[in-house]
């Protein structure tokens, strides 16, 4: 079977819509160069012959590729991905597809899964893969939900699920406040390591869902919201596969005989860990993390806020304390909207009718629960000695109380199972699920992220919730705006619940994001991490001097993956061989540019 | 004239040593493989032909090159360093060579600097160099001191002056606590600037000495003594020209119309900035830096603790309280030896003799100091309001008085001279040069510093201090350990000052900072940054897996800099075609790699 052939072969097709691309966009790609698109429109009778075969290489070929590699590893830890993607065997497998997918949900998926013990396996795996030109996709534990979870950038790509196999906690140093940990540790299961061995001396920072890896959760740039909350810069020191199979080990850990690869993170000569975030060149396999003191007390404290005009002059008082460290951990301030859903009931509890929930019936649910009748909820939390957290609370309250009407809520007066707790827990470096709870929404409910970065300032925080607000409404999405102020900068976090099963609402959803995406562009914003299908557009808006950081990316990733084999396309990334076939991205048309097409060699 | 014969014209040589290198080692390269040293031996009569021309490209080309550079950026933009380094000359052109060399003053000498006023020109330079094939070594104001000042690490390189025309703050944001810098911005102007705006809010972190560039310091990650004394972590944003000629802006900067590039360092995608610090992948032309809320009061504090024994408890004291930032800034433990050195009194007025001067005179005159009869002085300081302040300052008291005879000095008995006040300036971001008197211990004062990391321990800080003691017993050098505590690290600093006129001190110099360079990596210390003739030693303690760091900075360098014509050699990292010529640097021998062969195309 030719290549055009097998490509067509493999793609799945939906009436009205392409890979969740709104109907009038496929039209317009049909007409544009490049050929790919127009051999996946086969009908779906017609394709559906798991596995997915990456394209570039025959099935046959394929098929004995891996086999070879099963030989290697050992038969229980290759499995292909053979069986159809019904709902039970989709939710027992997470680690071969989005399980939060906005578009079809077999159009990013793997064609293969292995779990390597060791990183001398992860390099037998590259070595493999560069053997046979077969691109390969590294997760820690597949839970980058909202970004696109496990699933490959590039369809039919060999997972290597790092996590399953590669799951210790390599060294707690209590005298140091650090950790050594591989892929496979989670954020729960580091926590209660560190509880089990009675260091309560110490603390861990988790993002909003403790269940991800903390290796991938770094590795993406993701947050937290204890005072270490800024995951990349309280990392120290790495072990990476490159793509050509050798193994580094960054900053000290490049000393032999060394005791400071976990306290000093930079080493001598370049300081090359960042190049291994958000990218595709390298397999982390190892990393190190440093640890928070107990701070010796804390509190959290809520505040709410009437009015949604409250929203800029309240960023005008959060900008300072922040900076200056009063509010010390990230500074959240959540629509009532979002909190309502964060609570875990379906819409259809509140509202039947199609388009955003109305302001009226939100604002009759929200007087049920703390914000009352107010829009806006501030959640914070300080640390320290009783008298050192007064200080603070004190200037706080002072400042929040310029707003008129803001409200302190009363933490005592809450029960159990309000969301506050769920900040706080997490806030207090104790992994937490709860924020999760949102999903139910809607029936089978999937969310997927939208988060530009901006000052912290009243004008952009206005310019950002107003872009959002008009695209939700002009898609009819409920919009769940939070501001998550890191230290000089804020993220406007927009995550839109989807039925995953409704392909309408998912087309929509994406469509939204593409145009948040652009609109967010074209004020200057730029997001700060997305999802695999929005990567191709979001590294497009990085733009400067005619696309010369992307061009830098490029030459880095042609030199150290020659063969373009490992994550191609992740971060807008595409090797070589990918590189000027299929049809570019275009930011005006929103096309994803997935299924490239791949130079035969 | 032959590559071999213009090689040879152009190299120093005094009586009994050759580039600072210690006869027996001398003896040892002539024996060695490679051919280039045995050229460098020639009278020195023979060889007086300014300027130095780089190896690898002919004479007359070279000066054509010039031409054709001098033309193309202004007469007054080129200058050739054609003059003989007598004194007067040399000081007054501090940016061609190392103003504090331990080799021969002609050694690592420029062959001309060129001083582009935007980041076209520096384009345009790069452009040229790649050219005629000429390398280039970039600077920012040169004050690298005590690592090689201006010289470039290749002798003959035409030295990039960044500083002299690109010395504008673009940017001081008082609202986001930021400021855009360009390479000739010091310490010193960026304080006088934020006081000259009254923007009286916002600090800025200084290090030792304030005359050096921000950019240079930040880029060498080098440290100051506020809490914002790591300016790596705390810069946000770089622009940097690329050896090939492209210019990049990274983090947010690579969006079009961002207001973020300096308030969120990340943007999307692989975060770079780290492979350009230690590094010779680009010349950074501009760099965002954050600035430090005014703290709301500050207080500095001295303790002294009796005997060379306290060291080793004082680390197990210290650590937790830094790690827990109840010790806020670089928490710095210095030697009596020290302390006494930075008073800028020459070791004359005290001492006569050859060799260390002896412990009972250092004692003597310690007595006229706050430190007395004590051993180890420590320099911090506490910041916030009074109540915050005494708060941690209770901690740190009740901790430091466990050393028995522990000693706190009241700060309103010092007079306005003592060297407390200069910490006390630094540590409230004042920018000061006072460190620096300690070149006045000898004659033609120079210094050369050994900085070798290891965790805050008591064990490690034995270690290493035994470490120096007797190495610098067995050169007859004054011992003057601080050790300076980041964070969950330290940095024993140790600087050597020598009469850079006196031969014989130079080399035991020298081979003093060798052996302990090999001592520590052998017990598994590695430097955080080094001297330029350091750089291939220091890199080669960095050698797990086979060299695999090295080797992969090797590879990004051939991809981003094909021709090599970047700083050849910074950080131990070499081009190519500088590469397997000449002879290779050995830690056993301790030699100088300099003078590398350069392939001729």
């Amino acid at each position: 079977m030719s290549f055009a052939e097998e490509a067509a072969s493999d793609v799945p097709t939906l009436p009205g819509t392409h890979s969740g691309i709104p109907t009038y966009l496929l039209e317009k790609a049909r007409k544009a160069k490049g050929g790919i698109f127009e051999t996946r429109t086969k009908p779906r009778a017609e394709r559906q012959r798991l596995p997915v075969v990456p394209q570039g290489i025959e099935r046959d070929a394929f098929l004995q590729a891996l086999a070879e590699l099963k030989e290697e590893l050992g038969a229980e830890n290759l499995e292909v991905n053979d069986k159809p993607l019904t709902d039970g065997w989709y939710m027992e497998h997470p680690n071969t597809h989005d399980m939060m997918t906005i578009l079809d949900e077999e159009e990013l998926v793997a064609s293969a899964v292995v779990y390597p013990g060791s990183t001398e396996e992860v390099q037998q795996i590259v070595a493999w893969a560069n053997k046979h030109r077969i691109p390969i996709f590294p997760i820690s534990m597949g839970r980058n939900l909202g970004y696109g979870g496990a699933a490959p950038r590039v369809r039919g790509s060999v997972t290597i699920d790092l996590g399953k196999r590669m799951n210790k906690i390599l060294d707690i140093n209590p005298e140091d406040f650090t950790c050594l940990v591989e892929p496979g540790v989670s954020f729960y299961a580091l926590y209660e390591a560190i509880q089990a061995k009675g260091y309560d001396h110490m603390w861990i920072d988790s993002p909003d869902l403790g269940g991800g890896s903390v290796i991938g959760n770094t590795v993406d740039r993701g947050v937290g919201y204890t005072p270490y909350g800024d995951h990349w810069a309280c990392h120290a020191g790495l072990e990476v596969v490159l793509p050509t199979g050798e193994v580094i080990r960054t900053g000290m850990g490049a000393l032999p005989g060394n005791n400071t690869w976990q306290t000093f993170p930079y080493g001598f000569g370049p300081y090359s860990d960042g190049i291994f975030s958000q990218s595709n060149f390298g397999i982390v396999t190892k990393m190190g993390m440093t640890l928070m003191p107990n701070p010796g007390g804390y509190e959290s404290f809520m505040y709410t806020f009437p009015k949604e005009e409250d929203l800029a002059p309240l960023m005008e008082i959060i900008r300072p304390l922040r900076i200056s460290n009063i509010l010390e951990n990230v500074a959240q301030l959540r629509h009532v909207s979002q909190s309502i859903a964060a609570r875990g009931l379906p819409r259809s509890t509140f509202y039947t009718g199609s388009g955003p929930v109305p302001s009226s019936i939100l604002h009759a649910e929200a007087a049920k629960s703390p914000v009352g009748d107010h829009t806006w909820a501030y959640y914070g939390m300080a640390y320290g000695p009783s008298h050192i957290r007064a200080h603070k609370l004190a200037l706080i309250d002072s400042e929040f109380r310029k707003i008129p009407g803001a409200r302190k809520i009363d933490p005592s007066t809450l029960p159990a199972d309000e969301y506050f707790w769920s900040r706080d827990r997490v806030a207090a470096g104790i992994p937490d699920i709860q924020e999760l709870r949102w999903v139910n929404w809607t029936p089978n409910g999937a969310h997927v992220a939208f988060s530009p970065v901006s000052p912290i300032r009243g004008t952009d925080a206005t310019a950002l919730f107003e872009l959002g607000k008009k695209r939700h409404e002009q898609y009819g999405i409920d919009f769940w705006p939070a501001f998550c102020v890191g230290l000089r900068e804020m993220h406007l976090i927009v995550e839109i619940v989807f039925d995953r099963h409704d392909l309408e609402r998912k087309t929509a959803a994406l469509a939204c994001l593409r145009d948040m995406v652009d609109d967010a562009a074209r004020l200057g914003y730029g997001e700060y991490r997305t999802h695999l299908v929005l990567m191709d557009q979001v590294a497009g808006t990085y733009s400067w001097g005619d696309g010369a950081l992307m061009k830098f990316n490029e030459k880095i990733k042609d030199a150290l993956d020659p063969n373009g084999i490992l994550a191609p396309g992740r971060c807008g990334i595409w090797p070589r061989r990918y590189r000027g076939r299929g049809w570019e991205m275009t930011r005006e048309s929103g096309l994803v540019s997935e299924g490239r097409g791949v130079e035969m060699d």
